[in-house]
This record gives structure tokens, sequence and C-alpha cells, in this order.
């Protein structure tokens, strides 16, 4: 990954103020990325968190505020990196106060709720909305780090009526931090994020309660245990965000999983270990075939 | 992590020669990490796989054989790195030609079958098996690395008639490649590995046969996606070999599992968010609770 000073300050960034609104993992790692690019934008952020407050200014130098009305109307770029309920919330409550040149956009994991909601609040013509797939362990601006989104895949999507400007920004700020956009439509966006994010998600929360069930320690498990569960430690707060959206769809997927568990299970049951040892195969290629 | 030459050189290694008995991951890792001990043992390979050898020849030194009795007359120590069915084939095969006063050992993800194989071949004084906690995606001496067991927890376990110098060689052994190593008992071992290795390894192939029932890529995974398939390339003949000893067992982990899923898909059905939430943060506290 290489640094991307040139990219960040001849695509619009510089002298443009970005505000961050939300200072966890994704957006407090912004607002790191951002602050670190020689000539870049200057950086604002909002967080009711007072930790996370005073741990972005102290590390970046950006000013920040408890409430984002206090900091959206000096933006040229609006990031909202809150959860999602709170978007959908803050966006029809902001839009008077936004500039009207303003590219307002968003890293939520679900598109289409966003989407609908900068629409309905007028803001169709200057909104894009972003998901980067990148993320941690950790919580809140701790948990984040500068090159978060190094090499990341981010999906953009915006209303047809959103303008050529607002769209070349919202590349131009994720090619910033050197990440990979790419653009999508938001309802198939968020299909696949229920199969490949959502999904996994609640397979590694089910996984980690039947080994809770077992009595088993998270310091006992190897490091296979501690990928497979890693995601257990997820923030509750915003999955229950995009799960009121896709709860339906992924308790779907749910079942096939547990159809395909089953299938493991009676062929271990069976004795059936070439069975086994042929989905595995299976497993195998698929998840070699394409790297990363 | 520490270089640890002093810790093998005076604890029993320093002029010793090493056999390791498979050239993959683990048996590869062990070459490359006792190889580049200053004054530590000399090492031999054995391996059927060319590649292997010719790699480890190159990148080691160590001089490697096809067929593992042609090193293991000259070993102080041998290491068995092969896949545990193989384990169990060679160590009757081998015990008239290995040095009487030589440490046995292995690195097989179950204890027991090994233990007792090595017993019935008369092994039981100068056998301890050994189960280091590490591995990664790759395959073959390729997929090793020489700090592989840096940090890495091993467990130990032998025979009530295994001699005090063959457990002390052991322990050094590992603790030579800066692996932390403990003594267990074989059968208490095995059942805790079935919860922490065997179910989630078998959580993730049936994931991953799911998502590619759904047409999914595994390109188009997040990074918690990939972490959750990650185990879905582990090679199937090692796995074959361990379930083939703790299928049940496995089975039955499985079926808990599914019901845990089942609890979750209902829940979500039932739009009971705050029922999610919950078992989200039981499991975020179970994960993060403690870390490693």
């Amino acid at each position: 990954v290489s640094a991307a000073p040139e990219t960040g300050v001849s695509s619009g960034l510089a002298g443009a103020t970005v505000a961050v609104i939300g200072l966890g993992v994704v957006g407090g790692s912004l607002v790191r990325a951002l602050a670190r690019l020689p000539g870049g934008p200057r950086v604002l952020g909002a967080s009711p968190d007072a930790t996370d407050r005073s741990a972005a200014e102290r590390e970046t130098g950006a000013r920040t505020a408890t409430d984002a009305v206090e900091v959206i109307g000096e933006a040229d770029v609006v990031v909202y990196a809150a959860p999602l309920g709170a978007i959908v919330e803050m966006l029809p409550a902001h839009a008077p106060r936004l500039r009207a040149d303003a590219l307002v956009t968003d890293v939520a994991g679900l598109k289409r709720p966003v989407l609908e909601a900068a629409v309905k609040a007028g803001l169709g013509e200057r909104f894009v909305g972003a998901h980067p797939l990148a993320g941690g362990e950790g919580a809140g601006f701790a948990g984040g780090r500068a090159d978060l989104f190094g090499g990341a895949r981010v999906f953009l999507c915006a209303d047809a009526a959103a303008k050529p400007a607002a769209r070349a920004r919202a590349e131009a700020l994720w090619r910033a931090v050197d990440a990979n956009p790419s653009w999508v439509d938001a309802d198939e966006h968020d299909r696949l994020m229920v199969c490949v994010s959502h999904l996994p998600q609640l397979v590694a929360n089910a996984l980690a309660l039947a080994l809770q069930d077992q009595g088993i320690a998270a310091g006992e498990l190897g490091p296979g245990g501690r990928d497979m569960t890693r995601l257990a430690q997820s923030p509750p707060r915003m999955w229950s965000d995009l799960l009121a959206h896709t709860g339906a769809d992924a308790a779907g997927l749910l079942r096939a999983v547990v159809d395909r568990i089953e299938d493991v299970a009676g062929r271990l049951e069976r004795g059936d270990g070439a069975g086994v040892a042929e989905l595995m195969a299976r497993t195998r290629a698929w998840r070699g075939g394409r790297s990363e």
C-alpha cells in the first residue's frame, strides 16, 4: 500500500473541510487517514463520546464537537460514520444546516435505507452512500488505525439524481485514503451483504454461544477457533440497526447453513469419512480458488 | 517474541540431531526454526513430497530423505509431523530402527491415538506427544515460517512410564523455538480439541458450502467473512484422520450449534431485535473477556 498524498490533494480535498460524524473504528480511522495527508483537508469530528473526542484531538489535531450540528455547517464533505439508525435520524434533521454544495456521504453497512433517507431529506443530488469493507475487533477511536482503508474495497451508490461532482468527490475521498471505490446498485449491495457479512456474523455468534454452553473459555481457543469467533465481539448496537432491515433474509440464510451443518453431521455419524472429505475438498477449492 | 538460542543450546539440543518426519506447514516451520538456532541442532528432514524436500534443503540446509527410515537412525530427537494416520502407522514400523536413547515426539492434533500407538510399539518410556496450537492457511513447506511457534501454546502429554529426560527434552525442544509448552492429560486434550478446533473447522466448512450454494465467490467476502471461511481451506486429508477418531463427538456438538442458530434465526424472524442484541452482548463479553 503506497501513501497517496498526491491523489488526495489533486482530486479536490486540498483546502476542503471534511467533517466526520462518529469517531468509532471506521470514523476514527478516516479522521486519522485524512489528517495525515500532506496538504490534505482540514478535518473536523463529532461524537457524543468524550473519550473518543479527546483521543481524536490528541492524535490528529482535528477539532471535535459533541453535537454534529456544531461542525456540519463548515464542511465541504460530511461523512456520517455513526450506526445506521442514527444516520437515518440525522439526515433529515441536519439537511437544513448542510452547505448547499457539500458532499454528504456515510459508511453504513446497508445502503438502501440510508439512500432512501437522504433522498427523502432532499439530499439526493449531493448524497453518495459508501460502505468500506474494513473493520477490526477493537471499539471506539482506539480501535481504528490510519491505514485501515489501505487496499480495502469501498462500495459506492447514489440516487440517479446525484450530481457528477458529488460522485467524483466521493471517489476522490476514498482514493485519498488508499481504498478502492466501486459503484454498485444499493439493493444488490444489500443483498450481497446479508450473505457475506450478516450471515458470517450470526454464525460466529451461534458458534460462540455453543462453545460457551460447553464451558469453553475464549482463552482456550487456538488460531482457528479465534478466527471463527472474532466477530462474536462485534458491537450489538451496530448489528441491531442492520438486522432490523435484513433479519428475515438473514434468518432464511441461517436455515441454509443449518441444512449444511446437518449434512456434515450426518456424514460424520454414518462414519462417511470420504463424504466429509469430499465436502472439505469442495470448500477448499472455493475458498482457495480466488485469492485476495 | 525474543530469539531463544541460549534456551535451545543450554537445554540439550546443542550438538544433537533432530529428524523432522513430514515437511508440511508445521514440520517445515520446525525445520526452519531449528535450523536458524545459532549452535543449535543438526536438522534432518523426510517427506515423500519432492517439492517440499528441495525447498527445505534450499532454505535451511537440512539434509532430507524421501523415506523416514533413511534418517531416523541418526537422530537424538525424532519429530513426527505427518498426518495422524501416517504417524500411527509409522511408529510400530520405525520402533526397531530408532535409537534407544532418542526422544520420540509428534505434532498431531489428537494425542490419545498417538500415545496408544507409541506405548503399543514399546516407546512409552521415550515418547512425548506434542500438539502446537499454530498453523496457517498455506500448505506444504512453502506454507510454513520460522516464527510460526513464537508465543504458541504447545500441549504435551506422555505415558506414566515416560522418563524425566524425555519429558525435559520435549519441553526444551519447544522452548527453543519460542513456544510455551504445558502438560495435559491426553483424553482431556482430545475432548477440548473437539470443541475448540474440530467444531470451528466443521462450522467453517458448512458456512462455506452455504455461501457457495448462494453463488457467492470467495473474493466477494469482506474481512469478517474471510475470517469465518479461512478454515474452509484446510487440507481434507489431515481432517479425515482426526475426524475418524472424533466424528461422533463432533457431530453432537454440531447439533448444539444448530440449536443456537435456530435460536438466533427464530429471534430474527419474530423481529426480536432486543433478543438478538442480548445474545450478541453475551458472546461479546465471552470473547472479549479473555484477550490473548
